[in-house]
């Protein structure tokens, strides 16, 4: 028994007991009769004190070579402390030891063990296992364990089924790239890690599992974006017998429990908004909705004048910011660049002005009237005290920049309060959209989502505007979870195939399987995915996924800690049937 | 919403209701005025009725249309039944039905969704997803989530942490091999999949994580025995400042709880016997003590006489079979034939009888005497009535044969009782373990199991002798768990890195990063982890590990289902930078 107790629970209600504590050297102060050491755990940090009139010499000698990190046992009575530290439980009490033992030594750490290192990011991550002693990180971790265990109950209470699906499965075409395993055994042949379960799920629905969950890895060999990661984890969940309306009950309920329960923040019943209105609302189909800033579209109330920009814009629309009409020209002219920076794209921003007497002042007075900027206002809410900004151009290009200026605005303004929750469900996505580069249709959610019954004659004369039984779950403009109902019969599902660019054959080879399946009696099913990863983020307040996984990898991919990936043997790839054939 | 009621939960409280049911067809019952289906679900059968006079034609038409395996919906009112059924939850209602939709139609399909199918292994598996229908498959999945849950509340309650480690990492030799990963962004380089976290579990608790768990899917490229997956479930775990003692109390406690909580069960003290006490005793590093039969070593009562095979024998070792003396000539022989089969490889078997009389008869009285017996029996601790089977020959090679035969005659008597669980803890296991193929030690754990102190001098001289603190938990004759005390020095593990033939350069390249990290204040710490498929067959009270899983492979690796491993595409292999070497 290394410790009679951890380093967070000592208090003045255990004054004069002998207790033996472990833990890492957090701080030394050597005040020569008298050294002062912080004792850190996971628990917490206790004061220890040697002193020279009560310790025994040898055991101060031994302290005086104590320094950052090292690792200690001790033996001591826990007395009152002098000057007290109302800020944490031990604050009241002191050990003063009586037996030390090194039970490790420490270089100097690369930085330091501090809630705010000095530690760049490419550092932290090299020295991953160091980074984790400082609290952020170590909290973030144990508020994660928390997350997941609050969804495992949940579920599991609502008659749930956590089941394991196979990580070692087939490489398919559709969607995202695939890492794959090379067989040793079957050669010339490789498994693929799943990019989700999604057809293990919905055997399990044909299997008559009811209802599933599970807590599980996803990998996806992408490009990595920034606070994108190569393997991550989801919480994957499907259930039979169920419409939209079912599953949008359940996991509001779940996502629901977790506010209540991990945030201590109640949510009215979420708000629903189509795909179509989201766009129009906000540009954006994870819209923020903290904060209003609502897009106001003003082609109406705009090319009816001489202003030739406008005129010929496909959309005009324009947001009120509230309280920015002081914004100084200065001010403005940098608002202006923002939009113009490349990732925005926008060739420029008209504005208006709503000044607290009411009067309106904007960047294009010759071409419009006090009353014309009204209606403006009118359109996008405005108030006296409001800027509002307005881009025109292509709808679908001048709204992802409008959603833009408008997060950096909220941003800008405070708006993004990281302990409000604003919820909402995103519904009617359609089911496909067309890919300029390989100039035919994708599946937006995945080949097994059902389009709407009544949208299946349209698959043929107009498959862009067949709307889908899917659904995402929007927190603070992040998706944080997405599903469908799905097709549940052979026909359906083939149909599916061939309009995205399948021959019957390729079909049949990759997703055989499933279609079988469904000729065997299959329940009508449909489910949801979260993204843990970006759910505990943000539950966490954060933006960044990065410091709530325990040992992430780099932009490149690699684990700089492990340095992998790395070369393997010459004799493994022979056992592979592999040989590398160099680019260059 | 497509059922007010699932059909496990209607009885006698809800007649005259009107419900909505869904399920699969189980069975018809068609006898022409009237017609019984019954209705299954994952919570139950329910019996619906469609009776002429009752009914509305058309909706009897359609039943008349049912076939097994399809899926409906109905309507209906909950009325009592004529003929109960006492052994199941709804047996004493039906449902008078009056609305019927076919969801989805089956074909016939290729087994009997039965509790005992038809279906031979193979069919099973092609078509898991109905062979997960049937009830003994289904529950065996429900009850390993059942499990998992309980493992995880009860760790969570003991400050555990669940962190998810990664599943993308680096290759090293030692050990079983690796399942590899090409990476596409790093031209050449591999990932490899987790043979276990190991490394990682000791860099949480280097970085004060404290005390860790994980549920986690583990990867083993290796030529496959029968009931070995090549992906498998573990139970990881690890603690800070703990010796053996602590990681043995906790686990000896998770043990209890799930025995208590998933059986009912409530066992003594785990009884804890060296590793070369169980080699002595049992012939066998994991033990079944759900019976007796422990080894009786007759060396000294038999090697005074002029039988050459004893006297030239390493080892002479008996067991007293209970109740068996009365075997026949013919059934003896047959034993003996057994121990001769190559899987045992004895070269012939001694035996004595120990009549009810108290008279002993054996096959070697011309060399020994009654009063040479009788000190067998005493060695055996054989009754009146038991039989003493004894084998002879080199130690090890001996022990297993004898250690086969007793866990046959106890299969053959019946002893193994599924619902009887007998743990143990097996400690002090060698460090290292000599390997005839590449003439050199390897660890019998791993490379990071820390050895005992007093045995650290005979590392030089006389290293198959050191003992480490190593520790399996055994429960009914198999290993659910092992784990170690680990090295926490640099010193320590590059010594052991050493006596495995690692080059200093080689053990830097693979495990600078570990040793590296032990330079930073790395606690005392160990650990231990479970196999979950193991654990949860016998808490099953089951052998065969297959059904716990939801979609196994095959014994050649191969997922029979969606047929994986597959050929990918020549653009993924160039990707990746591959090629492939075909062997001929």
């Amino acid at each position: 028994m290394y410790r009679t107790h951890t380093n967070g629970e000592l208090n003045a209600t255990k004054l004069n007991q002998e207790v033996t504590l472990a833990g890492w050297v957090q701080k030394v102060r050597d005040k020569g009769f008298m050294i002062w050491v912080d004792l850190r755990d996971r628990y917490g940090i206790t004061q220890l004190i040697f002193d020279e009139e009560r310790t025994d010499a040898k055991v101060i000698e031994k302290a005086k070579s104590l320094a950052r990190e090292y690792v200690i046992q001790i033996t001591g009575t826990v007395i009152e402390r002098e000057s007290k530290n109302p800020n944490i439980p031990t604050g009241e009490i002191e050990i003063l030891v009586t037996k030390l033992e090194i039970l490790n030594t420490a270089k100097t750490p690369p930085f330091t063990i501090e809630n705010n290192t000095d530690g760049g990011e490419e550092l932290r991550m090299k020295y991953r296992y160091l980074d984790i002693r400082r609290n952020p990180v170590k909290e973030k971790l144990i508020f994660r364990h928390k997350v997941s265990m609050a969804v495992r109950n949940y579920l599991t209470n609502d008659n749930f089924v956590e089941v394991e699906t196979p990580y070692l499965i087939k490489s398919t075409p559709e969607g995202a790239r695939d890492f794959v395993v090379p067989s040793r055994m079957n050669e010339g042949q490789f498994y693929a890690l799943p990019q989700s379960p999604q057809t293990f799920k919905q055997l399990l629905m044909v299997g008559g599992m009811d209802k599933y969950f599970q807590i599980v890895k996803c990998f996806r060999d992408e490009d990595l974006r920034a606070d994108r990661q190569p393997e991550f984890t989801q919480i994957d969940c499907e259930m039979a017998f169920v419409e939209q309306e079912d599953i949008l009950n359940t996991f509001e309920g779940l996502t629901r429990h977790l506010l209540k329960e991990i945030n201590q923040v109640e949510v009215e019943k979420f708000p629903r908004i189509t795909y179509d209105e989201a766009m129009k609302k906000y540009g954006n189909d994870k819209p923020d909705i903290r904060f209003g800033m609502e897009f106001g579209e003003l082609n109406e109330v705009t090319q009816h004048k001489d202003f030739k920009v406008f005129n010929e814009a496909e959309l005009v629309v324009g947001i009120a910011v509230p309280g920015a009409a002081n914004y100084s020209r200065k001010e403005i002219d940098k608002l202006i660049d923002w939009v113009k920076r490349p990732q925005v794209g926008a060739l420029g921003m008209v504005y208006a002005k709503y000044n607290d007497d009411g009067s309106l002042k904007s960047s294009v007075d010759k071409f419009y009237t006090q009353d014309d900027l009204k209606q403006w206002a009118e359109k996008t809410q405005a108030k006296p005290g409001d800027l509002i900004c307005i881009l025109s151009g292509e709808t679908n290009k001048v709204r992802a920049q409008l959603s833009a200026l408008r997060m950096e605005m909220a941003e800008r303004l405070g708006l993004r309060k990281a302990n409000e929750f604003a919820p909402l469900w995103v519904i009617d996505f359609p089911l496909l959209e067309w890919d300029e580069e390989t100039q035919r249709y994708h599946a937006m959610h995945h080949p097994f989502t059902a389009p709407k019954k009544e949208d299946i004659p349209l698959l043929n004369s107009n498959p862009g505007a067949v709307k889908a039984n899917a659904y995402d779950l929007v927190l603070n403009g992040n998706e944080i979870g997405g599903g469908s109902i799905r097709i549940h019969d052979k026909a359906t599902q083939a149909m599916m195939f061939e309009h995205l660019g399948f021959t019957p054959e390729e079909a049949q080879e990759q997703f055989g399987f499933l279609m079988d399946a469904f000729q065997y009696g299959a329940p009508p099913h449909g489910g949801l995915a979260f993204g843990l990863d970006r759910l505990v983020a943000i539950l966490g307040g954060q933006e960044s996924i990065r410091d709530f996984i325990a040992f992430p990898k780099n932009n490149a991919g690699r684990d700089v800690m492990i340095d992998a990936p790395a070369a393997i043997d010459q004799t493994q790839l022979q056992e592979l049937h592999l040989a590398i054939t160099h680019t260059s």
